[in-house]
């Protein structure tokens, strides 16, 4: 057992957030920093050195007023000792403080919101997925940090596919999900992979928000901006990063677009749709209820019951990615939003939703868009 | 480039089967021996030494007796330097002989009629799945030549699966299927495993035929016997593999059963129904049905136009495995044909149908199932 | 926990040997089948299933009139439940019988007397060795029983080095230490083997009795015969293993040898030399004991103090290859031995002398030869 | 082919360090960005996107001016495309420029003065080789950019080892050589390791500069202080890394320390002593070359012709690490210093010096000390 006076908490890293603002004994005060040039905050990510065997409260002090109390509801924080398997620990949240309690069975342990997803990972998988056969691996431009967005192009068919994930970088579910996603479809002996990049070509941004990811941000840019509130009118000042993709999409059109997110308050998956959309047709409706419909008979990580409220006719917000594609290219775009939390409807109270269930659903989206593909119109 | 008067040929080894009849130059007239006690033959599996840089020629004079003739026909021989990646090398059959052609770019390389599953791999196949939470691993009872019948049990819930492989031992690549299903059904953080083993029961028998495997046979057990059609009588004297898996499903019941083959002759996946058994009713065969088109929807390795043609009313062979459990428990019991050759409608011109796709296969077999296992019934 | 009922044991696999001669309740009595046409036996390797958390014990009958009874005092069997990790399980030998207590922890174990070397990873070493740059594969000539007889020839230096290993099968520590010796020689990062490669060219036999390995003998052929009493006069019908490999150690030369083997008494690593031999010569004595005292110098699994003893004057046994060789070539050439046991002087408990061990033992016999070579002399 | 429009620099990652001032075609002027508060600069780390088949020339301008001017000489920059495998790329130096010409074979390929090991990585390695048994890991403190200076405790044994790297953080060679020599040391199954595990404790500081390596910085910290001329006198303010250090060293004592660096313009492997330090012993010196002459006859990567010059009587620079260690604790202390550039007596024209050599550079490390360490006498 180690001694309580070497116990500290550090978060200098890749996506690093914490400030320790008080101590009694092995009870820490802890709070989250707010993204920079915004009031959003709720991601955290910390090393625990130094208290082996002791048991050790955390106390989160400002989670009542992070950007989604709700998400604290039945949380459990993620904790790791040799940083690949990431198991839940025992957390409450009452008058607005989150409490951690856990008795690291390592000297150091990691603890976060979510397992994290570093830029170093990131680059390892565009340099990895870049090398397989018929992958192009392009830069778009440069975010205010002067870091990459990169995109992927993978197949060849007539289909237009864009798969983007990490508007918000505290998603990180969002770019294990990615890795999911790209290890199948480079996959050269799954059926579903070979067929997809025959029928469509797939263009794949794993990473919208290098900057906000390093910082250890919830929810925004190096300009504290939503970019999920850019789609509209992006600019080289706010939102390179959308206006990049953007460009490109204009130049490619979009045929199906899925934006890959995690929500903190709701126990399970699911995906928002366009329905208040200036342009709405009642084909493409359709046809994203069909791609939810299969992936729900498909998938037990995934379900239709609980979501997001429809917008009215008319009223959507066409800042937001998925309104502004679908009504800009007619095409069908999803939101996905896998849980902070746990699948309810299948929990795992050792790991809760995980980084494998994220890779493993990404995976399966693409077997459900192979039973979809040749239904959605290509538009050029 | 090595000198021509070192080439040789050796098949001492776990499924080896080649005898060398004669030889000119680095022309070589092969001959695949009959499995034991019996006429079968087609399986071949062979070593040759010395040949690298040198273009080599492989005639098997007696291929156009063995047991399917038209499995020759556009079919390519398997190769492998390093015993992991096995690729087509140039084939032809004309005469009644089989010519494969090989330049080796190695020292060392192995042919075989698909890539091999060794007894050696079933044993580490089975300790690793055994070693999974939840996983029942037994032994069932003795081959002929003393070889374990290896029986793995997984999952909890109340509907019966029975998957069972291999009962002819040259279909290697109902093993390497085996090792995809299992390694799914056993994914801790796979959401359709997950259900799965929750809702049903796997009895799961990775190699029905362990004697004919080590032998290098194409079709029948250490006796001679073509265990398929033992099914109706399975003996201790003959067909003790059939006997004590079948003593075992009288035990369990059964609602859903696959058995594992390949295909010499027709380059498709596809399966075998029930149709012609005596107690045979409309639900099972919508069932079937149901499973048939689920698959089809999901993998584009699997479709439904090509395939056996269906036995008439009454006229099932109930020595057949499928047949036999169909009319016996009323259940859905299906045969997976895969191809020796490719799949023609998404041919592979480099590794043909192969290990990794028949493993994939074997998940994606899951998947389908997780979609119909509710609408199966329970008997028990 | 396993229901007693079931508990089996079987050995129809590569190297199995076992013979189960009577059963009371959960006591097996066994014996160990000696070698094919010998009398020699030692060797045993079975899978015991349906036991786990039963207490079995295991009774070898026979032990006592094995080729070495030594062997069995303080001897500790192998046993594995994932066929990667092997431990030492309680065993005693007392009144001719080595008993085996084990309360397997998985529902199938496989015991050995030590961790078996299969023929299918015997293929699959050479197959990746002989893929590196640089590396010839050949195969010499054909056992008894139709096996590849695999020479591996490495570098490109002036220097003639010779490792040859398993001349008694039943030593399976000799092939893992080929295969530790193999790794670290291909290793185009490792400056020792990079050396090497440059001053001497290897000619390296991983196996020279894959018969014997592959029926599960303890020392000798096919033909019941022990290889290592064969090299004055190796013949086509005794011992063809010997004959091809002197044949081609006749065409390079030897300047250094090694024979690796496991001796069953003895609880340390040794080597023996070649004391005896009618052409000894003092400064072959001082490079043998140069080599040796390096080793022990820089390995603590290796020592000098307990032994053979060794051969007075002109007594030296010419059939036994490391004196033929030296008498032959005038070259060092060394018997290597490994315990069955343990290293008593570093005693591991869980694990006893193991394969990892063996493996970095051969890599660090390479280190010691690095440091000898230029004070061998090149004889051609 | 890539077209040149879309071919651009960027750094923004852990240890990115360049600047582009012009661009002519495919001609970039580059620019190595000065360590913070420093004027050392030499270390360069950057990412080349969107020049797949396209002939580049990188010319960073300042390099005349950087810290070691005389490193260029016959320097080959490394480059990769996957992130693990480093490839050496043609490289000249004239006039004051470093000019590097590429044709990536890939989309994105990283070019660095060294293959870089990221903090990350340096985290992943702290986790795993802390969750090996038997180790202890500590946080000694705080760097001035808050990131942890990590301490592992490796071993039983009356002896004090330390083992520290990289305080001169642009030398990632150090690191990578940490991490052959910690895998060694908790490798259960290596003779060598069990042994130094029993006869001494290890103390090891993997990172003694965490600033610096995020930072990309040649050779100081965060407040741009070179951390090895601060032994005589560490401070809170300009070097906490080395206070924390020398206060845990004061605790333990010294009995052997190596100080793990690399060399700029020597194309060796080689130690630097303690020469002139004022408490200098004959003894101590007999086994400072007893530890270097033991490396040198074991490792064709070291040597002994080529190094620094020898201080004078009396003229040591106590500031430095190793003569402040061996004054003060009357150990030997030694500076192991790698080349960026090849091992001239061994060069491997497409890796140069790597992190593979480095790696087993670190293993072979401990094979000497293990040699010579029963010769160290221990302080206390
Ligand atoms: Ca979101
Ligand atoms: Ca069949
Ligand atoms: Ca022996
Ligand atoms: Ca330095």
């Amino acid at each position: 057992m180690s001694h309580p006076d070497s116990i500290s908490i550090s978060s200098g890293f890749d996506s690093g957030n914490i400030a320790v603002t008080g101590r009694d004994g092995t009870t820490f005060d802890l709070a989250i920093v707010k993204d920079h040039q915004s009031d959003f905050y709720q991601w955290f990510h910390f090393r625990l050195s130094g208290a082996k065997g002791v048991p050790v409260t955390l106390r989160i002090g400002n989670a009542g007023a992070a950007a989604y109390p709700d998400g604290w509801k039945e949380y459990q924080a993620c904790c790791s000792a040799d940083r690949q398997v990431w198991r839940r620990v025992p957390t409450d949240y009452a008058d607005g403080a989150l409490t951690i309690r856990v008795t690291p069975d390592a000297d150091s342990v990691w603890l976060a919101y979510f397992a994290p997803y570093s830029m170093e990972r990131h680059h390892d998988l565009v340099a990895r997925i870049a090398g397989a056969p018929g992958v192009v691996h392009e830069r778009l431009g440069a975010t205010l940090d002067g870091q990459d967005i990169d995109l992927l192009t993978i197949g060849e068919g007539p289909k237009t596919v864009w798969l983007y994930a990490r508007q918000h970088p505290g998603e990180s579910m969002a770019e294990w999900w990615m890795e999911g996603a790209l290890e199948r479809l480079t996959d050269p002996h799954d059926a579903v992979a070979r067929s997809l990049r025959r029928r469509a070509t797939f263009h794949i941004v794993p990473n919208m928000n290098p900057d906000g990811s390093r910082r250890g941000h919830l929810r925004t840019n190096a300009a504290g901006v939503n970019l999920n509130r850019e789609w509209h009118e992006p600019t080289a000042e706010r939102s390179p990063e959308v206006l990049h993709v953007l460009a490109r999409m204009d130049r490619t059109g979009v045929d199906f677009a899925m934006d890959v997110h995690g929500d903190e308050a709701i126990p399970h998956v699911f995906i928002a749709g366009f329905e208040g959309i200036p342009a709405w047709t009642e084909e493409q409706g359709r046809l994203y209820h069909l791609f939810r419909d299969t992936l729900a008979r498909r998938c037990p990580d995934f379900q239709t019951r609980r979501g997001y409220p429809v917008a009215a006719k008319g009223k959507a917000n066409l800042s937001m990615s998925t309104n502004q594609l679908a009504n800009r290219f007619g095409c069908v775009a999803t939101t996905l939003e896998m849980p902070f939390k746990d699948n309810a409807d299948l929990p795992d109270a050792e790991h809760g939703w995980s980084p494998e269930r994220s890779k493993r659903l990404g995976a399966e989206c693409l077997g459900a868009l192979h039973e979809i593909l040749d239904a959605l119109p290509a538009k050029r």
